[in-house]
């Protein structure tokens, strides 16, 4: 399992803009093989900005990087640029990529993954 | 739905104990109102070290800041401090809290959510 978030540091007045944003795009995230989840996150209030993050859980690395290069992903990421006339940012996002190593469940249930 | 995120940079020559001491932990969080469940990730490499993070998901905030409060956490953190004589991290752990707006499922069923 592995989870693809990207950090979002929007600026103070656009928080409104930019959940909307991402509310109201179309997504075909599901159509995509090994997607398991999407979250979009509002992280914590930092001076001039707040932190935001999207939370996307794929079964494997593998299924992620197949995704980054289709065509399914160049069509979403063509469309998320077009509306940026004002800034919105207080400086570029930033990936980060993490690999499930331990799950433990509500039910007490602990199991142990492989990075892949 | 609230995801409780902690940032850890670990020396590269101390991951392997990092990993071991997470997956060993006897944990109790399973008994606690509200926890959903618990992943233990392995982020980038960065330099002289690499980050980790943990992250649990909660029902709710509320529920979580009930949990800081309780004997079981003070209990589970004064544990995790006990074997550290050591140095392994490369600097402090940082904390992130996100609300959880919107969620898009694998059957692409789309949801958004108050951030309580």
């Amino acid at each position: 399992m592995y989870i693809a978030m990207n950090r979002f540091r929007v600026l103070n007045e656009r928080t409104h803009d930019f959940e909307q944003m991402w509310i109201n795009r179309e997504s075909r995230l599901h159509e995509v093989p090994g997607f398991v989840e999407f979250h979009l996150l509002k992280g914590p209030d930092r001076e001039d900005h707040r932190l935001y993050s999207s939370h996307t859980v794929w079964r494997s690395h593998d299924d992620f990087i197949a995704w980054t290069k289709s065509d399914a992903f160049r069509t979403a990421h063509a469309r998320a640029g077009a509306n940026n006339t004002q800034p919105m940012m207080a400086g570029p996002s930033e990936f980060e990529g993490f690999h499930v190593l331990q799950e433990v469940k509500a039910d007490g249930s602990k199991k142990v993954m492989a990075a892949e």
